[in-house]
């Protein structure tokens, strides 16, 4: 029999284990992770799964079935350094109590081979976000891997030949991919959206992409004092009026805008601002979306400029295409909610996850969200309502149920893995 | 007779015995700046007048007239580093110009007794603008000034030391005001307004006052890819809106408003501004104006604020009070100008001048100025048309010869001191 109360109270365990008063502390590849995983282990010890990691250095623990085919429920134990309790881990140990809630139904003999898998360094701790699922999915560069470092200098090569191994052969956990039939994880939302409208949880409708500029305006230096207003090329006044034009330009697309970092100058009280430095993060669900986001402020951008008498140059920082996730997992997914709960959401996650590079890979993959309080993440003050994680846990093995049944009848009308891989994208 | 092109020589020969490739180079106590006083006093001695130095450090020359009412001709030797070739000592050798004119022309006894000064420090080489002038104003505290040091680590009062000068004496220069009647000096705009209505010279109406704020808008830092547009406290957002509102306010009470230094937090690409600290510099001519403009600017900044789910501090960093040059005097400026060319322009000044020092010590004073092409000044690129500083010496002239006219009906009619003090406030 399902019981979430267990998931939460070896969260709990967890984090007094792994975690201190900045918060939680399982950072991948460090003792602490190496703790959180040795307490997986002795849970998963209870039950009748093969236990092996492989060569990207993720965990799977495999309950086999009557078919080959397999569903995969995925997690990451690593945090961020002073993260918050939940984050990644929830899914491991709502997906462990999945497990062994179909486990006991089934006598040991689901319909299809179970898998839960462990991601390693999610959270990028070497600057490579989704490590250990880009490995399985095929997106992970030895050569570009191998030059990353953390905050302290320690190198990706180096902390995977300390956890025995060899980033050169990572890439072979691709062999994992072989049967997979599908991929569900959940999550935190780390957003304000559930929390919004006052419901639980929500299916996710994918990654979105992203697109990040740095853009640099140039106006002209003059003196606050003595340059009147009306012959001034305000490098600041462009940066301002996008400022708000982004929102305008989220507004008709959809999608998400973002100016986080900004530079000026001289930069001293007495000049007209010369120059002004800033990023723009744009991201969106849909590959067109998102390249109309970018037209729409890049032609504001533009027009403000000439408007204002300043010129401006452009870099891209960052790049990533949206993932959708399957259509009939996201409708199981709402129907899981369903079945727990009074109303379902749709949403897509602006954050990168694991489920988007399986599903890159052409595996269909869904993810649920369960609310977060205040949409804070990545901090000690992450949090979310206990009802609300115990029906999160419910919810997440409602899906795995239907998604159990739903490859059975993917089977039985022998959707081709080309199909499979065509729909997944 | 009065010989411009004469004055034109004097600069350049001076700019050749102490500028270099980057500019001018003299910086107040300095060497190069001993070596522009020498050539000064090179010049004045082929006049009839007395030199000395008071007891701040400012160079006195004077021509006795029939009374011992005095027109003084001001202006000032010193340069900021890498400065321009006319900024301080156009004005200086204009009016060394005029008094060979006057003596030359009166055989000796003009009507007023005129004095020429050249102010020590005007630039502010220990953060000190207008030390010299302040001296003589009654608004020089050695106690404050005591401390100052410039970028080098001199320190003023060792530097006055050197030059014969002792810091806690040199409040005794106001002293000098005793006879003071009225006070002229030419400079150049350092600003684009002649330029760009086509006209060589102009009547200054005043000095700004000056109010500058430090304004920290504080929202909420929020993932970039997981919050939605309409649930942002987006601190950059005020910013931005503020950065177009300043236009519309001064647009609204004349004057002008410049935000010049921005800085953001956390200031990374992927989350919202939370803390947005800038600075806003406003100036206006009218101590009303200037009110009016901050007044205005703190209602916008608190219905933004308030709009967009964010809060504000201000903290006052620099404040000075507008000081108007004399009615009268702004007259007779414009009069000399239109006496030289075909239209005056009045216009107030943004930066601060000596002049403003004298007419807040309660004597008459204006000034002139003379078209910057491109409104440059304080750099090498600094430069003023051959026809324009020619023309520019003229008007002083004019105005000098106007101006011991208003001296003589002023004192025929019996203005008293006290009167005279408080029309120039």
């Amino acid at each position: 029999m399902l019981d979430p109360a267990r998931t939460i109270a070896e969260l709990r365990a967890l984090h007094g284990l792994t975690g201190d008063r900045h918060g939680a502390q399982r950072v991948a590849f460090t003792p602490s992770w190496n703790a959180a995983r040795a307490f997986l282990l002795q849970k998963l010890a209870d039950l009748p799964v093969t236990v092996e990691t492989d060569p990207a250095g993720n965990l799977w623990a495999t309950l086999p079935g009557e078919s080959e085919q397999e569903l995969w429920i995925g997690g990451h134990l690593d945090s961020v350094p002073n993260g918050g309790w939940l984050d990644g881990c929830l899914n491991v140990f709502a997906g462990l109590e999945v497990l062994r809630r179909i486990q006991g139904e089934s006598a040991g003999r689901p319909p299809v081979t179970v898998r839960l898998v462990d991601w390693a360094d999610e959270e990028g701790r070497f600057g490579h976000s989704l490590y250990g699922s880009s490995a399985v999915s095929g997106h992970l560069d030895p050569e570009r891997a191998g030059v990353l470092t953390d905050r302290s200098g320690v190198t990706l090569r180096g902390a995977l030949r300390g956890a025995g191994i060899d980033l050169d052969c990572a890439s072979a956990a691709q062999a994992q991919r072989r049967k997979a039939g599908a991929y569900i994880e959940l999550h935190i939302e780390q957003g304000p959206v559930l929390e919004r409208l006052g419901l639980p949880l929500g299916a996710v409708l994918g990654t979105c992409g992203a697109l990040r500029h740095l853009i640099t305006v140039t106006g002209r230096a003059a003196h606050a004092g003595s340059t009147p207003m009306d012959a001034r090329q305000d490098a600041l006044l462009v940066l301002g009026r996008l400022s708000g034009e982004i929102y305008a330009v989220a507004e008709r697309h959809g999608g998400v805008c973002t100016i986080g970092s900004v530079r000026t100058a001289p930069g001293i009280p007495t000049s007209v601002v010369e120059t002004c430095e800033f990023t723009l993060d744009q991201r969106h669900l849909d590959p067109a979306g998102l390249a109309a986001l970018w037209q729409d402020a890049r032609a504001s951008l533009t027009r403000f400029c000439e408007e204002g008498g300043c010129s401006f140059t452009v870099a891209e920082l960052f790049r990533i295409e949206p993932v959708p996730f399957h259509p009939d997992l996201i409708d199981a997914g709402e129907q899981a909610i369903l079945e727990v709960t009074r109303a379902a959401h749709r949403l897509p996650s602006g954050p990168l996850h694991d489920a988007a590079q399986v599903a890159r890979a052409g595996v269909p993959a869904v993810m649920l969200f369960v609310q977060s309080l205040g949409g804070l993440s990545h901090n000690a003050a992450e949090d979310t309502r206990t009802e609300d994680l115990e029906l999160a846990v419910r919810a997440l093995d409602r899906l795995a149920e239907r998604v159990m049944t739903w490859m059975g009848t993917r089977q039985a009308h022998g959707a081709a893995d080309g199909e499979t891989a065509r729909r997944g994208r």
